[in-house]
């Protein structure tokens, strides 16, 4: 595959940034300090990598004013290196022109006639499109992806091969979902009683917002009466879980393995470090941040930064800490009767 | 889609309940009290919800008889409302009569003539069923459906679009499969050595009972010589990953992300919350609850509620409390070297 | 399905074990001391089973020098069983052949003409092979399976059916990819702004190296500039997750649900328990052995064994810990307010 090329100078009037050094020069192609050849563009974002600047065989470096100093080489001045970094990576975006995927309609697709597709849908090898499904203008769906009945597909939206997507599920434009996502299986519903668990039939549906994108083999729970709620601008990590009736606020970031538990709410802007775990019916304040790994057991009413777990140690001081962890009662018991000693000699 | 509708008086029969009010009225649905319209049926069944029943839109109520007082609208008198709710709900379960997956078999799917299908059976679109395989009667296979080499899979079983299972599984009749859910790949089996990890081949199978339900992008393995069990009336949620030569007992419920490790036995009835973990080779007795999260290392041989983790802290404390936690070694001997001090001066 | 015979003399000869009994009896297949029949070889390799040795029924045990004398039958004896049983595994393992999948390329498969593909490679039904792939001979493709734009699979690889491998991924020669696996979906890279999260396309790829085994629902995320790398000999069991960026050294072992986050690197033979997680930036010595649940938010240098998290204890033992977990800073100080006052009365 040829990458594109374009000159310094181009690429500065994308993104509202200064050239100093030659804006003819051409580059093919963005890559790290350490890495980047001479043909190719790089960026500081973090000042833990200003130790390669120096070294760096790049053909020009996106910097800030303030670390624009310390490099003679071809340069980008840009407020935020990485914010510039991020809007120039969709030029060099991977393009699936040549797919076999990317004719319009696969020969091998198999889509009811009753399901309305937009213009310039492009539908994989094997997809299924079941009756009623609406399937919006410009969608990419994969190989083998499956559009239940009735559900829509949001305009520009990209399904990777091997998603599911159930009846009654509603995915937003612009939206992304790699491969092996779920949205729409039935939330985990029974009531248990004397002959054991009856299936409680999940009745909602999956709204999915817009501009969306949801890592590979996340998995979204229909609801049980009402819908599963994703708002707007979410990114969700891979193998996510969203449980039944979970509404997620506006511009939410979780990242990858984390699981949210049943009708818990959360507000905007949320931030959840990879593999948290956030209970049932809670609810999750605008702006917090929880950390990786954190079990969340009770709602989090003010934003602030959250997190549980005891942190890795070696396993024998592990051991130890553990143990004494059980004793802390005996501990605190100990500590008082001491006090009690101490106080009744002084008075003695 | 139209949903059906049902007088109450029809409900009430169905679910043995008694009618207060409009025996005649009809409705078209079930709903939250917060959301449901006239023509829906709603229920209480937590007294956490108690405070919506005044405003409640809904056309009828399921209720007990303790909680009908306070509600002068029209009632379905139960003895467990959630119950009856499980129940009920099934009259408005998806029907995926129209879907193109439900004529009976395919023209792109790959049956092959040594396979064994029952009657009623309907294979969806790209679904493969290998030589040997028996498919009982009524059971429906979803698009690109993957059944593996003399798998079996019991009457009336549902399996969703994009399920993996493999050689030698049997599944039993009335199960649920979701999406993206594996039965069979090979348990994490391998002998180390001076020349790398050689693989043990899992040469047992799965066998899945009946009335089961495995969410969506759950992985059970198969086992390295005997097979791995799941009991009858086991509900897996979402993201479960069950090793090899695990035995699950009737009726145990396991909710999302939660794993459990190869050889380790669950008695009957044992409940996992989400995203717990449970070690290999152990045995959880009958009845056993290990709520969210809980990282089991040791047998539980008793029943009761068992739990582990640290909840979540504002991160400032959080950090302190870890601190203090690797310290208590320290702190331990600081209170024996007062008991001690107090000791001798007490004798002194 | 028929089982192959051996005799005993041969399958001494396979592993470089010796007879004691009649080395002309033959067995049928592999079995556990406890469930073994007359026709079955078991083994005994760890001592916990030494119990079941008296009264298994099979028809040769393997064992080694110092176990063989406290057992009267067939034996095979070597140094080390367990490895004698793995490498005699292989004898027993699932035979494709009869499968549908089999045949070359299926019917079925969608190839693209410009696709690569080596002698006796074998495509399942529904397979789909992009632009420019290369496949390697002998390559098995499952069912469903699909291979991205440019991308290339080793020689001898296996590749389980509803596998997705994206564009531009390498994978090594003799790896095994279990179903639901994905390589090369997008990693979680997006720059914050004022308008939301700006995507950061994904230009890296994924690079895996050889005799890889990759568990069902396992994701392997691309890199954001330069590759993802996984070592040869590694092994990944079930929904693992790797981040962008990470580089898995030769012969790691990570047992099932861990999460490994973004540019953290693990060195050679690192072994991480199951439901692990590792935080980004990060770097892990070789050798270094994480146990199961570990939650790892810093670098591990030195190699040993890595522990973290409370363990379980009875739900109303725990919330006393935890409760007391978040005093420690307040009994600190009650034990050095001890301490001072004993001095000063000492001093008194």
């Amino acid at each position: 595959m040829n990458k594109p090329v374009y000159t310094l100078s181009h690429l500065a009037e994308k993104i509202d940034a200064r050239v100093e050094g030659d804006d003819q020069l051409t580059v093919s192609g963005l890559a790290t300090l350490q890495n980047a050849k001479e043909t190719e563009l790089s960026f500081l974002a973090n000042p833990v990598y200003e130790k390669y600047l120096s070294d760096t065989e790049a053909g020009a470096v996106i910097l800030t004013e303030a670390a624009a100093e310390a490099y003679s080489g071809n340069k980008l001045i840009h407020e935020n290196p990485y914010q510039a970094y991020a809007e120039l990576s969709h030029l060099w975006a991977f393009s699936s022109t040549r797919q076999v995927q990317s004719t319009e309609i696969h020969a091998s697709a198999v889509v009811d006639e009753s399901a309305n597709l937009g213009q310039g849908v492009r539908v994989g090898p094997g997809a299924v499109i079941e009756p009623g499904a609406v399937i919006g203008d410009n969608v990419q769906l994969g190989a083998n992806v499956y559009i239940g009945q009735d559900s829509q597909v949001g305009e520009g939206t990209l399904v990777y091969a091997n998603v599911s997507i159930y009846h009654g599920v509603t995915i937003g434009p612009h939206c992304i979902l790699h491969s092996g996502v779920v949205v729409g299986s039935d939330g985990f519903g029974f009531s248990p009683g004397p002959k054991g668990w009856t299936k409680i039939e999940q009745l909602g549906g999956v709204v999915v917002g817009a501009k969306v994108e949801i890592g590979a083999n996340t998995t979204i729970d229909r609801g049980a009466l009402d819908n599963t709620m994703i708002g707007n601008g979410v990114i969700l990590d891979n193998q996510i879980q969203i449980a039944h009736n979970v509404v997620i606020g506006d511009g939410c970031a979780i990242a990858a393995c984390s699981a949210i538990a049943g009708s818990t709410t959360l507000g905007k802007n949320v931030i959840v470090g990879g593999a948290s775990g956030i209970a049932g019916h809670l609810h999750i304040a605008d702006g917090v941040h929880i950390t990786a790994m954190t079990m969340v057991i009770k709602s989090l009413n003010e934003p602030g930064v959250y997190s549980s777990g005891t942190g890795v140690q070696p396993n024998d001081k592990w051991r130890k800490s553990i143990a004494r962890l059980r004793q802390l009662d005996k501990m605190a018991g100990r500590i008082s009767a001491l006090e009690k000693q101490l106080k009744q000699r002084g008075e003695g």
